[in-house]
């Protein structure tokens, strides 16, 4: 008897080695509505990953894909570079009726590129020039990109292997809670800015997520946040937040300091701004910042228009009032309670969380990925994060409906349960 | 009689001023089909920019837009970072059988995220990585993008002063005939990597344009590439070919360097790449270099899906057979003998290019400023590149009409007496 | 009257503004001996700076200034670069047999050039090309030379802008105490080591003073020394211990280090390992670290043989058996008692030390300055350190007699008392 | 009969591998006097090397030697740092009277620690914060010294390894001849100075050898030197002439750079400026770059008085009068001579120098090599140079009588015959 081996799918023969989600969850998906996707064969999945935040509106909202296909159909202009056009014009004038001046932010808006790490590089550079600096301080377990500007501010060791060079001219500094509370806030951040022995570069910026993805939903306290930017201030520094993944009501307003009642110098938007998972990224300063020449920074695709489109409609469409936050913080909660529950059998595990985004660590990190395999097999989509990959990661879309979010949460309880 | 002055439009008053192109062309635009965009009050402009070569297919393209408008309707993946999708499996099997096995090429394919420059570093990265040394060489006038990786393999003084930063791992070499044939090809790169007490610091790879667009349509000789190639090979530097501009056909073949019949080691494609516009970009690599550890460089939106629908499309479309490129050579041959005409009258004017990418160069940098500046007025858009804004770089959609390519240099012929 | 301003002296006409000691200490020195220089006035100075510790056994020490001059009269090798010389066998030979096997020190011994930062950069190089990673680090207000290399791992503010690049590739990790005891040992470095999301890039190295003398005379705890070898041990970094201006008895043992018990993997020496102030230096390393290729560092002074001389003249003298280091030990505690009492009378000072070197700090900076001043001007010099120049520094020859330590701090007591 | 191996001398047990001219000499040198030195069995041997350059005089030159032991006899400051001494203020305004007056040059002096990297590095530093700049341009086969900042505008790729960093913000140009003359002179250079496209970062200085001793012996003509200069003012950056192993009347003139007729902006010297051997260097600039702040750089062995006096009687005794240049010129004819008959009988070899500085270069390295190693079994003190190390390096002592310069003559003459 002979057996063929079945023929490597073009996936494996032809995509790199560098493919990564692909491998977690082996299917071939088809199509998305909501907070569910379908795979060629069918099989239903209910996602908790939203795109890594980048679908907070759920996939193929009904509301941004009507505005969509009616702007492709019509013609409108695709790519723009930076030309000015109706749909950039219709997308500035609503991002400042409906989230500048509500908030009375004092922002100018850059279109660095459609990505986050775009948007991120924009961001560095300008504080750079601004302050005629090279340093900028992040924070442990921060993700802010894999270009090599944004990379040296990362803390992933393997993701900062790959640059191939040393990375320069960042320094680590330890998040909100680093040690645990036994340690006072920038003890270490602020001796090092004050005593002119320390060695440390005087930085022109600190870049900061108020919430950390990647690095394990660290979730940064308000008064955290505050002391933050009070050091930033005292010793001339500019605060970045950066608010890419925690942005556009992750954490339930809509942007992620807001609770803070902080106003950074300069935010960086992406993922879920155009709202219907189109790559599209801001960088937003205050205006006395605004010192670019014409064209020193450019990209190819910053006028990406049909998101502009979207990203105008799911304004209009979740931000003319505080119900999207409501309901946020609503779903946030029933999260909770399910976590709790959870942590409450499972002596191995916390959480942590705020908004919708959640996590739930275990001790063990080879446990969180065994849950994220089960719910997998159990039609739910969910990630690990942290350093170790030891956070199972929520970050379901903000329009799930308590039903389909009790229904992952109970998948979620389940995986813990059977992986134990 | 009081003035009242008339209010800022929200492109200036919110947008910062790093914008561009909209201070050159200052419309706005609304629509476009083709070779045509239709600014917001009616007025119609000839597109010889193309999105700076995004658009080789023209704006909005039936074909592409039927494919894309389908794929949206029937929800399929929008957003699905580096997932398998049916859509990312149509492409890769038809980027496969219509581009890479017949051209025999040994590639993998990378989706480093959806621009140029997270393409570029991506390819930099890795060619560090296998050669465990830092140092790049480019060429003079090169440009591969904005962010610190790219920025610093980039030549325009303006642009690296905007890194904020020292650029450095990078060392810029002269491109071909940068001392117009006075000193033989590569003696000064060769020399420097045989002595072993140049000082150079021994490259991983070397990176260059076959044809430098926005460097000001510096076109390299075939033989020129071909020794590239073998110095690469000679020296154990691996060779990358920025196809991110020239790629997709805009200078005949697919691929730019299929002419000198070389076989880059990495290429990276972008801006023409999706067909539509859309943000999408690729990395290629021999397969003996995919070394690369599961997500050691990822994104966002490297899974930008309605692209890959798009860039399906428009490869069976255009590329299933030879018709393209002989058709874009054919309207090359039209664009040169109106730039022959123009040099003809034009003493101050010389002019250069390949396939549908040609330049026309004026003593005077000033000149060609005026000459993009009087043909806007007459309804083409046109935009100088070079170090010193000195060229008016022509790259009209290689779908143009033989008619309307002919109303467009008609028109920069005009724009050239005019501002004489 | 017509006052004639004086004439500018070369000092001040023709040498460069950079020169700085000379300003505190406004006379022309002539001749010295012992404890004490004389200026050309033929005022008589107590010197207790000892040439930055240079000058441990004194100024023109009778024993090595016989073999010096008997060593230039019989026209031995002055100039040796590294060839075999009767001098510089001499010296290994004693230093093997006097310092290195008493105490079973594994070392290898290079001449790295003759001035303490020759010897950091070449300790440096072999820590990086050992382990093939670039980062050190280094501890606040560190000072180990100001060549680029040195420099980036020095804490002074003022002197790394000097650099005129930004300084990278160290890190600075608080020194012992640095908190005050208020977080324990290694807390912060520990973790970002151990921390894989940390973003700190893996060290090489860890670059530390046992006593920090131009940062102001900050004393490590030998168990701290201790737990910093066990930190390096366990994360596979080499421990560097700096000994330039500690080492050669000035703590008591002829390693600053013996005390903790440790034996770092790489020591440098110099200031008073020649024993008469004539530039030497010497880089020790453990035997399996001594992966040089002949010639890889190399430079001109490296055999300066007159030093080799008295440097095996001052072993031979003062280390034979265990007087100097009990002989410095007592005139410690002599130094003790006078501060003890000085900071009983003066609230706002406080002192710390070790072996003859001890640091006087005030609350008010200004303070130490003119304690020096009035120091000066009744005939004794001192010097500060510190970040903010806080510290006096007492740092006497260790062959001073216990009178002339007696009138050295009678003196500085005064001074306190009369700048109060 | 058993073979008892010989005990390993304690130069190979005790000392680092890194040793190198002692590997190619293997003797153990005693004593010296002029241009011999004699080893430890008696053994003489001619010296054509000095030191590197460092010996001009002679070794123990019978004047200065008497002020040296003067001095030392009498307890003069040994060891200064940078106070005023009598001895700084005699070499001051020796410096002053005797080498810049006549000279007419307007210069400042620095003492920047005593070896000549220590130099390289204040020079550097002091270039980049004039300048506000990073980049250096250095050339091809430059030697500037070992330490990170020197060692990263030198050109041996072996030296460079042992960095164990990336070494940047150097970038090489090709030095006079580089090309055999088939290529204008700083065609490359200027052209990238003058394209804002090239992507070379603006350099802050040039630093240049006009004889590059250790890369080879290459000879800068003067006309190539006024033209480098002419290219530093035209594009505002410092001319800086590492005058370290060329200084000091090695080319005829005290400095090397005379006979060209420039005044570099920055000049370094070391070597020979103090006459005897004893480490020392300068750095000498213009007065209006003179923007130091006291103890900006600094450094433990700046005041080695010792050498000052030495230095001071070698100026009095060599340079005040056109003796010694007139002297070295001649000399210099005397080699020539030679050299020319030796390159008559030998196909495979060429030569080139200037003053008391010449290069043997033979085709083929190893012969090189076999030359210095035949020479020195017959007496003779001979070093490669050059990236291969396939050029003999003449550099023999200026004051050498014409008898010891012919009977080495004729010992190389007879080492290239005996290894052909």
């Amino acid at each position: 008897m002979t057996i063929t081996p079945p023929a490597l799918s073009v996936f494996e023969s032809l995509e790199s080695e560098v493919r990564s989600y692909c491998r977690g969850w082996p299917a071939v998906f088809d199509r998305a509505q909501g907070a569910r996707l379908t795979d060629e064969d069918g099989h239903s999945y209910l996602d908790f990953f939203a795109g890594a935040g980048s679908l907070n509106y759920g996939h193929n909202n009904p509301v941004l894909k009507r505005a969509l296909l009616d702007y492709i159909e019509r013609d409108g202009i695709t790519h723009g570079l930076d030309m000015a056009t109706t749909a950039k014009r219709a997308f500035l004038e609503t991002f400042e009726n409906v989230i500048l001046r509500p908030r009375d932010l004092p922002y100018k808006v850059m279109f660095p590129g459609p990505t986050g790490t775009n948007a991120v590089e924009s961001a560095l550079k300008l504080a750079r020039k601004v302050k005629g600096r090279e340093s900028v301080v992040s924070f442990t377990n921060a993700f802010h990109g894999m270009s090599l500007g944004s990379l040296a501010v990362t803390g992933n060791a393997f993701k900062r292997a790959g640059a191939g060079i040393p990375l320069v001219h960042g320094t680590p500094m330890p998040f909100d809670n680093y040690f645990d509370g036994t340690v006072p806030d920038f003890l270490w951040f602020e001796r090092l800015l004050e005593d002119q022995g320390s060695g440390l570069n005087k930085p022109a910026a600190v870049i900061v997520e108020t919430v950390q993805g990647e690095g394990g939903i660290n979730v940064a306290r308000a008064e955290w946040l505050r002391a933050l930017q009070d050091l930033c201030h005292r010793q001339d520094m500019l605060l970045i937040v950066d608010d890419i993944q925690m942005g556009c009501g992750r954490t339930g307003g809509f942007f992620s300091f807001e609770e803070a009642g902080i106003v950074p110098d300069i935010v960086t938007l992406s993922k879920s701004i155009s709202g219907y998972g189109l790559p599209m990224s801001l960088c937003l300063f205050k205006g006395e910042l605004d010192i670019w020449e014409p064209g020193e920074h450019n990209g190819t695709f910053r006028g990406n228009n049909p998101a502009f489109v979207t990203a105008a409609a799911a304004l209009d469409a979740y931000w003319a009032d505080g119900q999207m936050e409501k309901q946020t913080l609503a779903r946030g909660e029933q999260v909770e309670q399910t976590l709790l529950a959870i942590c409450g059998e499972e002596a191995e595990a916390q959480f942590r969380g705020r908004g919708l985004v959640w996590g739930l660590e275990f001790t063990d990190p080879a446990r969180a990925s065994a849950v994220c395999a089960r719910a997998f097999e159990l039609g739910l989509l969910l990630e690990t994060s942290g350093p170790q990959s030891e956070v199972v990661k929520l970050l379901p879309p903000l329009t799930i409906s308590p039903e389909e979010l009790d229904e992952g949460l109970r998948t979620l309880a389940r995986s813990v349960r059977e992986t134990a």
